[in-house]
């Protein structure tokens, strides 16, 4: 038997399109996933049962009932979801991956506790590349797993973080800091600023890598300084990723030092525009809010990270009303403490019902758009992810829809937003590569990822009990 | 070798307690769980490195070091825990188990068309004892898997609910249900009231069930009804169930009908008591709080089903401020929707940061504690479980650490409250009896329950859909 495996193979790779019986030719494809329940997310917010996706070039090249597709395609390669959902996959808007190894290092302190006494000596002491390298790994693997097929990060050799995305399949518009002091990787503004522009170059147009700049926060880059920003986003027409609004101490600092608040001053800068994805937004007025939507700024909205930092309730159904594109974020896992989208959607759905005192605000599929289709919108992404549509990027999900928390099956989307759990998510695609397949990753190596894990946390645990 | 595999059998069985090298004799123990970290829940809130925990009787025999242990005991069976995190049992301190089977029924409307509208109908048409069986069975199932091991029950049919929990090898603290209108299981009041006290007399001094009356609420059972149930609780020394100012409506309702708001309403009707379990408790001034911490009233905290249903935020600070016994719950599946304990560890320490806008409030090991400990003794049960001390009941749970989402572990408070999932529980002991052995259910058969469920969901879509 084994001399004969290599012939069957080969036979079964070559069948291709096939003649017979006065039917057309079936198209090839690379991957067809049928037999799932497929809730694309799109305008009308369809939902096929029995549906399915074919995929070419790693994009869609149909959405439909797995009858027809089946009949109409000849695939490289055949993914039965055995009655699993099929679904965009989630979008994470807002986070500092390579914090996942101070995930729990210092937890339910005020902010500046936490950051004197805790983080900035810990990034002092270890944030180099390699520990960039190493921190990622790790928040792309929880990524990966949990469903997670793009996600926005602000962060520190962010040409590392992109390296490692890349290798990894996942998609990221990847933001390199820049900020008024001197940082891990770049010591001064001029440098940070060559980086940048290099960083951007360099990764221009790759299929799965935005690079992005991220100014750090009005407060911690001067006028002139984001003034710079925005010409360098103008040049290489790059996202810029920016903390806006998100505690009442900034509101009031940024208020002494330019008299006026956080939005205003950015709009006073040109910082206002299209590209812009404003982190947070937790303090900001209606005015304000129409100030964002004017010029098409995106806001990832991070609600178990304001929660847990106690930085307040972002007005998120107003923003809903005005038509802002509003995502969810988890932030970094220092300061949260995962990178739990599912976790995000069920919290965002519930703490503006409590805060408003309506039961009816921000329903279960809203909450889950904001982690799909309105999350792409968010970041300026949305002719290309977001939704299952004929054309965009093959990114999507195999969630399993049995398990005793989930069941019985009423609505689809009550069931994803209040009753899933990262666990039940199998497979994941992006850009039409498995990355995740029924739960094993295909593309990072756990073990490895563990073992740095550990070696980090001994190094740290070390230096904070000096 | 098929021949002689009973004599070793014999072998072991018989080995026992050993003498020889002058050793003393090992004690005999039932199971002898060793080799992970006991996080003990004690007053101390002691962390044991390579711990272990020895069970005899259904009780726990030692709490210490794996060496110590291994060296005193001779047990039955032994597990190894491999590294994982050994902990008490998670206390669900509110729900209605059955409701599992409305889950996603009808979400993000106002509670009385919720109601109305679907709940009222669909409980009227199908809540016979054989949907509650199957819906106890199937949030069981939910509840097991994710590590909880006592969970206190308002329903109908609550000897049909003791049976299968005792069945199914949980604990519960299991009230039926006393309302002024007629029930699905009890259409008057005298049937309630002689049910009820049947139940508690079959009930009493069970090793799993603690029977208890449930009295729907201040507004729904009548000041003599609810003497009544109290008389009924001093008679079998049984706890109240209660559903206590929940709501803003039902503050002005009481108000409007008894001139008083519920605490003080059933203050003076002598309802406080150390037998009373008050679940949700939102709207209650300080004063109303110190009259129950004066009566040594239990609490039970339900953050996701606050938060959901915009009932509004319990002052949780304060009831601690005041040594209140909070515990946590989820509510019935049909208002959250799932029984998730570590969401609402994870929510109830996040929540209370953002409404107080202190980050340092409900630090991870009181949420965490609110859960386990601080959640018996507001279910008046600490005397037997809520944490790994010797004499206790073997309730614990194998909580495995080192998920991606896990690591780092620097704080095992932090993990456990902020990072960890119902999905990283892997073996659950209840009385010392293994109830889920590595994820797999050793009492329940998920596919029977799927079935059922499937059932139930098919009749009940068809019912809402005329």
């Amino acid at each position: 038997m084994r001399r004969l495996l290599p012939y069957f193979l080969f036979l079964s790779t070559i069948a291709g399109p096939t003649f017979c019986d006065g039917l057309p030719a079936k198209e090839p494809v690379d991957l067809l996933v049928r037999g799932g329940t497929v809730v694309t997310m799109d305008a009308e917010f369809r939902v096929i049962d029995d549906g399915a996706l074919a995929v070419k070039d790693g994009k869609l090249a149909a959405v439909g009932k797995s009858t027809d597709l089946t009949s109409r395609f000849e695939a490289q390669r055949t993914l039965d979801a055995d009655g699993a959902i099929i679904m965009p996959g989630l979008i994470n808007a807002h986070g500092h991956a390579a914090m996942s190894l101070f995930r729990g290092l210092a937890d339910d302190r005020a902010l500046m506790d936490w950051l004197r006494n805790y983080i900035f000596p810990a990034e002092a002491k270890f944030v180099d590349e390699a520990f960039v390298r190493a921190g990622t790994k790790l928040a792309l693997l929880e990524m990966a797993l949990g469903g997670t097929t793009t996600y926005v990060d602000m962060y520190y050799f962010e040409d590392a973080v992109a390296d490692e995305t890349a290798k990894a399949g996942l998609r990221g518009v990847l933001g390199q800091t820049l900020i008024d002091f001197p940082a891990p990787d770049f010591k001064t503004w001029d440098a940070m600023t060559a980086a940048t522009d290099a960083y951007l170059a360099k990764w221009k147009g790759h299929r799965l890598i935005v690079p992005a700049l991220a100014p750090h926060a009005p407060y911690t880059v001067s006028p002139e300084h984001l003034q710079e920003v925005k010409q360098l986003s103008d040049k290489h027409g790059a996202p810029i990723l920016l903390h806006v609004a998100e505690t009442k101490q900034e509101i009031k600092d940024v208020r002494e030092k330019y008299q006026a608040t956080p939005v205003v001053h950015l709009d006073k800068l040109g910082l206002l525009c299209p590209r812009l994805i404003a982190k947070h937004v937790v303090w900001a007025t209606d005015d304000e809010l129409l100030l964002l939507k004017k010029h098409n700024v995106g806001v990832a909205h991070c609600p178990q990270s304001n929660m847990k930092l106690a930085s307040g309730i972002a007005p998120v159904p107003k923003m809903l009303e005005l038509k802002l594109a509003v995502g969810l974020g988890t932030d970094g896992p220092a300061s949260n403490n995962d990178l739990d989208m599912w976790e995000e959607i069920d919290t965002a759905a519930k703490l503006h019902k409590v805060a408003t005192g309506d039961p009816t605000v921000l329903s279960a599929r809203e909450a889950l758009a904001m982690a799909t289709i309105e999350g792409a919108r968010a970041i300026h992404l949305a002719e290309r992810i977001g939704s299952l549509e004929v054309g965009k990027e093959a990114d999507f999900i195999l969630v399993g829809s049995n398990a005793p928390h989930q069941i019985p099956l009423y609505d689809v989307y009550s069931q994803l937003a209040y009753a899933t759990k990262a666990s039940d998510v199998r497979t994941v695609v992006v850009a039409g590569k498995v990355i995740v397949a029924d739960r094993r990753p295909a593309t990072l190596d756990p073990e490895a990822i563990r073992s740095d894990a550990a070696r980090y946390r001994d190094q740290i645990r070390t230096l904070l009990a000096k």
